[in-house]
């Protein structure tokens, strides 16, 4: 049969690359210039101002990028959270690609898993059996979605496909039409087509056009039953303000505007898929498919989440609820094995945390100025997003570090203990916590900072001074003068101190004064309940003068508000 | 002292939010309205075409987001390969914060550690005294650039600093009074001046300007002595193209353009930061400052990493070297104590894979492409960037799992060991790779797939028909006939096969044929080197009918391409 035998070939395992050309890989590159000009583009003066219909490929797209694709319990899973956060629009398989795939979209048809109102939504390529296999998986379904693709790009045609235009126009309108016939053959099922011209970005725009109108010459959608065009940034080659002049060139030159819905679907290679999205809906695009947390082949596809609360400070419902955002990380990080970054917008724990003193200081003065407007807008520094809006709380909002300020300390101590220090106050401790966290290096977390501040306003442990008992009677002098009687522990033995003063804290100053000949002197004080209701304990903080001249504060914490104070006392006689 | 104790005070620790207003949180946000009016907006159609200045700013506003700040150790590896990827303005603390600030500034001067090309930067507010440690941390630099910041925005005015817009002004202009002062006293040192208008983002572009163009009176830069006006989206609180439009607007109304550079310092809150830089740069601006992989407070400052490997595809030399992006992940993730996220754009491991079918398919045929081609030009399906320029390769490219397709099977054995497989044994060997990802749904490893190779092609272990040694010789019948006479043991028994045909392959068959009654007929036969060089081992392919019309395949590899084509047989032969 072989008259001779063939000559080995030389196996090339990867192609040679020029030195030069990897000390200036720039050079190497064609740079990808827009293909359409736009001058009169109207979308940079657009606001956004409602959202648009979101589409979840999470169990498509995200799937497939994942190194352990999801099994049947992580896909359910999904599956459910998506219905729960209120996606509409679902892409859960490629039912032609594998019997796994198209078991799963049987199981959720089978399973009445899919409620009245949603649309779920599978893709094909451009070949009958695949389009019948895909439309036997849909049997039975209420509502579906198939999504017609085929690329279109020259590179695609040239390298992958060596196909000419002709015949990648042939092989979209031939599988468009295979649709119909198998859609017609079901009609209990309500029916939408979607068509991509995938890698519609770096597609010459006439020829995406071309063959988008000529799958529309075979569906003929009307404003009553429309289809759609989704425009995929398959790989994203283009500046996000690119990508958009594409999207608003295609929205003006298609005909039959009003009876198809064009779609985005991008990419996020250059790190701009949600403003590229962004742009693109400014630009006339009315729907989205995307990942949570993008998801999604190599650096993933748009993050629908960010999109989606982007829009709250805009003010735009973005019709996804997404008010327990903690439950949903939970959710994709299980299912996707893959991380939500710590800086991830919104979802990441780092997010809503300032370490930073003067960023600290700001939120603070942030969070009274918002307690005494009142007027339930939020307008914090450097917290765009409520947290409670995703189902976060405000004790990660400060945390303490050697970069942290009075601020971010003072917030930790009223977040954790409800501690309000008055300022001056602020200041002595946080001097302290500031050597602490540049002995330490680390972050302080609520326990040590509590700790230190126990150790310096002597709160706990043994004591020079204890307060044992106290009574505080007016003076049998008569008007406004009080009489202070307090038992006081100094070290081992218990002395009884008296005085007398025109209230209770003058009356224990003259009462310490005298007994141990301390000379304080009150310059300050401040009381308050550590928490609403009248069971309450009560802090009370003085800051005093000493003969010579230095400052010393004083804290008390008790159930009682007037033995608080007493405390305060003595805490400020243990620091002199 | 006190004649009324105070009441106490109900702490209240979290603001009160309207339940309503949980279940809609859009209806709490003041939507952030573009504050410009640019209806006559060039950056839109304008292109990158050169790179800004870079400045890394991860040792300031990088470090203070750290939960645990840099140590010492950390911060000097940190720099020193800030200053290997090639940064020339590196923004190294804010030393009248700290003296652990201080001290590192300190040690890079006295150690001789800044080239004479770099301008190191440093933070302060506006404060006289301030100011001066600041100048006194600089003592002895060769240069230096002293970036004097404060809050512009009216929400920071009103509730933070309580300040009316001409005491902001004063502010700004004295510090700016007091840099010129300190500078003065020396002369030994190049100094660069900085002003942030800190929350130009929203300030009203007005007052930004205004009160830089205050500063620059103070300051009097010309175009030989220029300063820089860095304009910090500090919150991302806009989309990109509201960013663009104000920062155009600030470029075409700064009086002495060209005695001024334009910074950027955008964070990442909308999850757009390297949008709104990129467009920011079209907008006018000359100077990004930015973390590497967006370290900073909360979400981050804007990545340069993405925004430098962003300019490699629009042929645009970004003046950093990132030729070991792996090297720059793991110091900074030693330093940061944060990992760089598997789908980070250049850097995450998951950006230049490929798991799904269609796009190995693609890409394997784009490097068959690129060869063949041979200009050097990068034009390859799904991968933007040739991952060698950033000291990858092409092993992680194509992985396997079920969701992939021949085109991946065979890429992997073609790495890995070189192979070649022809498209039809291609098909055969992906079913069973098929069969088995959907058996385990986990990524399958080079190795595992080598392992289903030998056991599907009867390759190693214990097999139905060994060859032990062959003799290929011309026959004495004479033409071009040729005679085949193996030793093939079967089980435990050694038996001599012998058989002629036109060449060894027909030769080899007829042997098996005769002496085993296997009927097997060739149709199809490969044979290649599996690497370069005339070492190189062979291996062989040939695909069989049986008389029950089956189609086997059989695969050899072996030193001598002689012996690869009869073992290629006879693995035919165990399948059979």
């Amino acid at each position: 049969m072989f008259q001779t035998e063939p000559a080995p070939r030389a196996g090339i395992p990867v192609p040679m690359i020029a030195k030069a050309m990897l000390k200036h890989p720039e050079t190497k590159y064609r740079p990808f210039l827009s293909p359409v000009d736009l001058p009169d583009r109207q979308w940079p003066s657009r606001r956004l101002t409602k959202a648009p219909r979101w589409v979840s490929t999470d169990l498509r797209d995200g799937n497939q990028a994942l190194a352990n694709p999801m099994n049947v319990e992580q896909k359910m899973r999904f599956y459910r959270m998506l219905l729960d956060v209120g996606f509409k629009e679902i892409e859960i398989g490629f039912p032609s690609a594998s019997q796994t795939e198209f078991d799963f979209v049987r199981s959720l048809i089978e399973g009445n898993l899919i409620p009245d109102d949603v649309f779920v939504q599978v893709l094909t390529q451009s070949r009958a059996d695949l389009i019948a296999r895909t439309f036997e998986s849909l049997e039975g379904a209420k509502k579906a979605i198939v999504h017609l693709y085929n690329a279109t790009a020259p590179l695609f045609r040239r390298v992958v496909f060596r196909m000419e235009k002709a015949e990648v126009i042939e092989l979209a309108v031939t599988g468009a039409r295979t649709m119909l016939e198998e859609a017609r053959r079901r009609p209990e099922t309500t029916w939408q087509f979607e068509y991509s011209p995938e890698t519609f970005s770096f597609t010459e725009p006439e020829f995406a056009l071309e063959i988008c109108e000529r799958v529309l010459d075979v569906w003929q959608p009307t404003a009553d039953a429309p289809v759609i065009l989704n425009l995929p940034a398959t790989v994203e080659v283009a500046m996000p303000n690119v990508h958009a002049d594409q999207i608003e060139w295609f929205c003006r030159n298609i005909s039959r505007r009003d009876a198809v819905a064009i779609s985005l679907h991008p990419h996020n290679d250059r790190g701009t898929a949600v403003a590229a999205t962004e742009l693109g809906l400014l630009a006339g695009a009315d729907r989205v498919e995307g990942c949570l947390f993008g998801n999604g082949e190599r650096t993933g596809n748009v993050d629908i989440v960010t999109l989606a609360l982007n829009l709250y400070t805009q003010g735009v419902d973005p019709g996804l609820n997404f008010d327990d955002l903690g439950a949903v990380v939970r959710t994709v990080e299980h299912c996707n094995a893959l991380p939500v970054h710590p800086r991830h917008p919104y979802a990441g724990e780092l997010v809503f945390t300032a370490f930073s003193g003067s960023h600290q200081d700001a939120i603070k003065k942030g969070f009274a100025a918002h307690e005494t407007r009142n007027d339930g807008f939020w307008e914090m520094p450097y917290l765009p997003l409520d947290p409670t809006d995703v189902g976060g709380n405000y004790e990660a909002v400060i945390r303490v570090n050697s970069q942290s300020g009075k601020g971010g300390v003072a917030w930790v101590l009223e977040q954790d203990k409800g501690l309000k220090l008055p300022r001056r106050l602020q200041v002595d401790f946080s001097r302290r916590v500031q050597v602490l966290a540049d002995e330490t290096s680390k972050e302080l977390t609520a326990e040590h900072i509590w700790t230190a501040f126990e150790e310096a306003y002597h709160l706990g442990g043994r004591q020079t001074f204890e307060l044992v008992s106290f009574d505080d009677t007016r003076s049998p002098r008569g008007g406004t003068e009080r009489v202070f009687v307090g038992r006081i522990r100094k070290g081992a033995e218990e002395v009884t101190a008296s005085g007398r003063g025109n209230g209770l804290l003058s009356g224990t100053v003259a009462a310490l004064n005298d007994q141990f000949g301390l000379g304080i002197e009150i310059i300050d004080y401040q009381e308050h309940a550590l928490r609403r209701g009248s069971d309450s304990q009560a802090a009370a903080y003085v800051e005093c003068k000493l003969p010579d001249g230095r400052v010393v504060f004083g804290v008390g914490i008790d159930d009682d508000v007037a033995a608080a104070s007493v405390k305060a006392v003595i805490s400020a006689a243990n620091a002199a």
